[in-house]
């Protein structure tokens, strides 16, 4: 059955190419059309390389428009447009900054425009039938369309005095989840879609239990007349006692609730005890493990698909690029294809990384390679590999016997010890010491110059040790951070102490930048400790996917911010400390009086512009206090204001804060099962073969990073065999993913049957999925 | 390499079985031999079945001490005497229920006792240089010495008017995880130990991030003269900064501990912000994922070393009890000794039960069984099979006539119809809505003896249907269930009105359990919904997991409830409510004047006793308010109190509740990717094969069972081929624990190479292990 598919899909493979060539073999169109068979399997090379999953056009004008809409220029614009698009909401009514109507709204426009012209340039890229079928396209013309005739319908009502709202505006974050980059975002709202069954089933129980609760509370308490510490009935609705097991779950107004009942009875505190194991502790447990459990099961779904997609890709790339050795032996690429092929995919990438990466496929030096070989042209090629080119410092060219004297060596090395680290860690321990200092007393404000000195003087040291290009090479983000914070506290403290000098005055701004400044500089210690960098190492793989979660959390929390400005803009008003209007005790509006939320000086928090909005919601999401919060805008409004806020809790601490705790985990699970990826070490293995390696070196005191130590060992090595002057090193690990990591493991699961160009089987999963032609 | 190792067991067997037998040949003991090599055999098969592993004497004295040591009564005395000792907390000073010391004095020294038997009882058992090897019984021995040392002690002391300090009783949970049948606990403290070096890595790494959050919170906020709301200065101490700041990772204290800096600028929300997102949310996130990676890795590995362990006793009494067919035959064991054996090991079982495992066992029918399936036995007899004798209803003996007629077979059939269910969750959900009523209206009190009356005639109609023995089967949950809840409601109703009815007075307490009662009746709704059931299903296998937690949770509870005590005790006083003692605002403690603690009326939140500490470390686990609590604690002594409730929170919050989560994890993931076990499908497959199965009913209502359905079928099978009296059934799903799905899943792994005699590797792993002889 399996071969009966392969046949068939090399048959539709056949039609592809003669569909590819049009339809004129005439030999003058040769070069033409080997050009555009090179285009076509640029295309699919890099979307393999950048897991684009986009069904385009193979006709040679569109593959052109398809390289435009890829082209970063392009897809950066989008995001840009997106950004402002959604900053409108600082501008338009409440605002941050007001603006007239016909700014925002020209704005808008000019926005939404750009948003057409981009799915009209999808539409051309790919085939008819497969535009109207993919529900984001869908989406996009429908938020781009009502946008517009909201704003039609907005500034009429304005124009003519009557209100309006801006209802659109709730739709405009969901932009950024239909646009064609927004894969991984996408990814994240289908796992949470995948969970919701399982969750609600869960939610169901949860709110039975706190029901079925609720009603042994009203039984129990009801009757006995307790009070509450403002004197209020306590336990005596049953909605009102519902509301306040629900805060209980969120532990908001632990142990208050408990207390009238516990000052009552010890033995009532076993009902509470009971509620909070159930439901507190077991149900929201369970309300992880669901998420966490829906999400790891669909992401390795997803990524198995992803993978295999980038598998047809390439063989596609292959079949494009092939030709028959002899008779009845397998096709195969030439070497000279395949590099007009890499130049054309990554056209910056170096001659001698070119040749590493033909010399590790095409192993046995045959000059050609099979598919089993090509296939991995996209995995190889988004392995970072630095070109290291060991070059002399500037100063041993210009200076020889200067820079190759005793103590000009004795220097060097010193600066390599390990002491030297240590040394300079201390200096920063005292510098913490100094900062938590008062900075008015003249003893430490003259210190400060003194460390500022030794920082610099450390840089200065490191860079006559280090070539300077080895130094500020991309990957060496210590020594950028270093260079960048000492130099802008230098330059800050400079500004400072001239503007106290010339007229006494001390601009606060730049007093708070130094102060930054100042502590961020002992953030360094944690990289001379090895276990203190294994974490962040971790932290820092994990970073794309915090991304990720930003931009969820982003979508969500607009969209909240959008419907609570609607419903309470205005409604909480915050008076300047220093005011003295008699309002500011109750927030501006009278029904706040000698509620808690006044009480407790909150004014602030409230719906009026949406950066107000955009913290509270971060409040709202921490939870503590939420019913406070929450008793304040019931209060100003109705108390059936209350299912805004038990929404906003169910979506943001129920789901999606689940899902980045699922994220942490499974990335934190995913780095310790799989720490060594076969291909990864297929690349290490040739490189250390060829003797084209950097040393790793033995110490790893992180800030003396193997390259310089390589340099270091260039005096030692000049009596022995002398070192190639081009060396290669895999980029740190820290640039491995999550995801990186996970499809490297199903490569490894697809490798044995999937090199025949498979269809995939897209039966229970909505991913739009590359299908053949 | 391999099978020289096996050599080397085999060797070491027989040496095993000569000393067994004594130096003695005598024909005439050959029958007294045969018999110590059952109860040898039987030992090892139980202590397989319960996966004991002590190493015992394997003399036939030793042996018989062995029996005595691990029944059942001896065990649960143990844990009378550890709870005894433990509640002893409740009546020394400060007590609940002050005894005079002689009495605790007393009762103490009788724990004290049994602990002493207990373990010179095992040191009987265990031969000598393994007794003193063992860290769990030295553990016992120092407890029980250090106990009896303070006691003396403290006698002394209060007999001549000093003060004395009770410390030895923080030792006392500790007998509970040192004591033999506390496996399950140890392997908890194992985990926690385990993980403890990586955690306390990335929580250095986290106090590096708030040490350095709250020195940059020094130099932004403290100079700008802002005022907190109670008018103290704001962020102007770095101690007070950094507790604020760790407060903040609790969420305690959000966001009041923002707003301040908030209703400054805008802008400094900046801070709070990164603070929640990379302290609160990241890091905590973090210490879940190790935790849980490492309770995950060294659980794997544990019940690896578990099964292993089984295996090789099961080896062992196969040695004892084999017998060489023919020459060269592999050795086997006869049906007879085997079912000696299962005799000896489980007195109760049916002759149809042992029977049918004889015949999973022997599925050749040869008479006689080898190694592989003779080690299967302990996983055999560990599933619950539920023989069932299809008997005919006493009703039907008594009056088939009446029982098989048209009406009466009408009536059973209803019974079990699904529409039966559904109107009795109607009545329920009506119920539910008249108890929200108030019951002091004569409509509403006289309603509920309509309900009572349909719920009794439901049960009634039930009994009628099913054949009694059945429904009151063991494994019927909700059968029992409900008949208990009705029944005492009935009662409790019954003797709240005759109470009523007398004197006009009524019983709060009888009042209290009706109520209770009647809402827990409501819960049955639960099992008729299909989705729930699957949830509660797993809610009740992960009870064996959160039990073993409840212990986890008492030792560290009871530690820090003794230490408290002594810190606190009296501190802080409560007053009745009524009480009208000047006193009562502050507690009792002029200290606590005007601060948040004695306003929100906390005064009942204090160490006084060992009741009062328990509860008030839970609201501290709740972590909410916990700066509050912890502030009044610090008024009343000295501010470093804090040190205390820090280390109540690492220990429990961060460590023990993440230990709480990744049980449940791991619970919902074993249960939802090892759903199908090898080993009782095997078993379930000869049930249908012998035709004894008891058909599972297709509807699976829940409340009407497998049996019932069965039970009715047969009037309608009477004409076709009538179905054998007796049959099998596993018993529910329910009984499989996660610990028993992970066994079987390493079973699977195991069974390959694991066949030999083999050593256990006890490497890195300090569980106390079952060696060869």
């Amino acid at each position: 059955m399996s071969e009966g598919k392969t046949e068939k899909t090399s048959h539709t493979l056949t039609k592809d190419e003669g569909f590819t060539n049009g339809g004129n073999h005439v030999p003058s169109n040769v070069t033409d059309q080997m050009t555009e068979k090179f285009d076509l399997a640029t295309v699919y090379v890099s979307d393999a390389k950048y897991n684009r999953n986009i069904f385009f056009d193979t006709s040679p004008q569109a593959v052109k428009l398809y390289l435009l809409y890829n082209h970063w220029f392009m897809q950066t614009l989008v995001y840009v447009f997106i950004i402002i698009n959604l900053a409108l909401a600082l501008f338009e009514d409440p605002a941050v900054v007001p603006l007239p109507i016909w700014a925002t709204s020209t704005i808008e426009t000019i926005c939404l425009s750009a948003f057409t012209v981009r799915i009209i340039h999808y539409a051309k890229v790919i085939p008819k039938d497969k535009f109207w079928k993919d529900p984001k396209n869908i989406c996009i013309i429908i938020i781009v369309t009502l946008s517009f005739i909201d704003m039609v319908i907005y500034g009429a009502l304005k124009a003519t005095g009557h209100y309006g709202i801006r209802w659109s505006r709730v739709l405009r974050p969901l932009l950024l989840v239909n646009v064609t980059e927004g894969r991984q975002l996408r990814r994240a709202f289908r796992s949470i879609r995948n969970a919701l069954p399982q969750i609600s089933y869960v939610f169901f129980l949860f709110m039975f239990s706190v029901l079925v609760f609720s009603l042994m509370a009203l039984k129990l308490f009801g009757k006995r007349g307790l009070l509450t510490i403002n004197g209020s009935p306590y336990f005596t609705d049953y909605m009102d006692i519902v509301f306040d097991l629900y805060v209980l779950v969120t532990t908001a107004n632990s142990p208050d609730v408990m207390m009238p009942a516990y000052n009552s009875s010890v033995y009532f505190t076993i009902f509470f005890i009971l509620y909070i194991v159930i439901n507190t502790y077991t149900f929201m447990s369970f309300f992880l493990a669901v998420v966490y459990n829906n999400y790891k099961k669909y992401l390795k779904e997803e990524v198995r698909q992803l993978v295999k997609a980038k598998r047809i890709k390439m063989c596609r790339a292959f079949s494009l690029l092939q030709e028959n050795r002899g008779e009845g032996g397998e096709p195969v690429v030439t070497q000279a294809n395949w590099n007009h092929l890499v130049k054309l995919v990554k056209p910056k990438i170096s001659t001698a990384h070119r040749e590493l990466l033909w010399s590790v496929l095409d192993d046995q030096n045959k000059g050609h390679i099979g598919k089993f070989a090509f296939v991995q042209l996209a995995d190889l090629l988004s392995i970072q590999v630095i070109t290291v080119k060991s070059q002399a410092h500037p100063i041993q060219i210009c200076f020889p016997s200067l820079y190759n004297s005793l103590p000009s060596r004795f220097i060097r090395q010193m600066v390599h010890h390990r002491v030297f680290v240590y040394a300079y860690d201390l200096i920063i321990l005292v510098n913490a010491v100094f900062i938590g200092l008062d900075e008015e007393n003249p003893v430490v404000s003259n210190a400060e110059w003194g460390f500022l000195a030794l920082y610099m003087l450390e840089i200065l040291l490191k860079l006559y040790a280090t070539e300077p290009r080895a130094f500020f090479a991309r990957h060496q983000f210590w020594n950028w951070f270093d260079t960048i914070i000492v130099v802008s506290a230098l330059f800050g403290t400079i500004i400072n102490s001239a503007l106290k000098h010339s007229g006494g005055y001390t601009s606060r701004q730049v007093l708070d930048i130094v102060f930054i400044l100042r502590v961020l500089r002992l953030i360094r210690v944690v990289d001379s400790i090895k276990r203190f960098r294994a974490i962040i190492n971790t932290l820092i793989k994990i970073g794309p996917t915090i991304l990720t979660f930003g931009q969820l959390i982003l979508v969500v929390y607009y969209i909240f911010a959008m419907v609570g400005m609607e419903l309470f803009k205005g409604k909480i008003q915050f008076f300047e400390p220093n005011s003295t209007s008699p309002d500011r005790e109750y927030c501006g509006n009278p029904l706040l009086k000698s509620t808690s939320f006044a009480k407790l000086n909150y004014c602030k928090n409230n719906f009026n512009d949406v950066i107000s909005s955009f913290i509270l919601l971060l409040e709202l999401t921490v939870v503590n206090q939420w019913h406070v919060l929450t008793s304040g805008f019931t209060a100003v409004t109705h108390v059936s204001a209350r299912l805004f806020f038990v929404i906003f809790h169910i979506v943001v601490v129920i789901i999606i804060i689940n899902i980045f705790v699922a994220f942490i985990l499974e990335a934190f699970l995913v780095e310790y099962t799989v720490d060594k990826s076969e291909l990864q070490t297929s690349l290490e293995k040739k490189i250390e073969e060829l003797e084209l390696n950097v040393q790793q070196d033995g110490v790893d005191t992180g800030l003396v990073d193997a390259m310089e130590t390589n340099d270091s060992d260039l005096g030692s090595s000049e009596d022995g065999k002398r070192k190639p002057s081009l060396m290669f090193k895999i980029a740190s690990r820290r640039s491995r993913t999550v995801d990186g990591l996970l499809q490297r493991m199903f490569e490894t699961d697809l490798r044995p049957e999937d090199f025949n160009e498979e269809e995939l089987d897209n039966t229970n999963f909505s991913n739009p999925v590359f299908d053949s032609v």
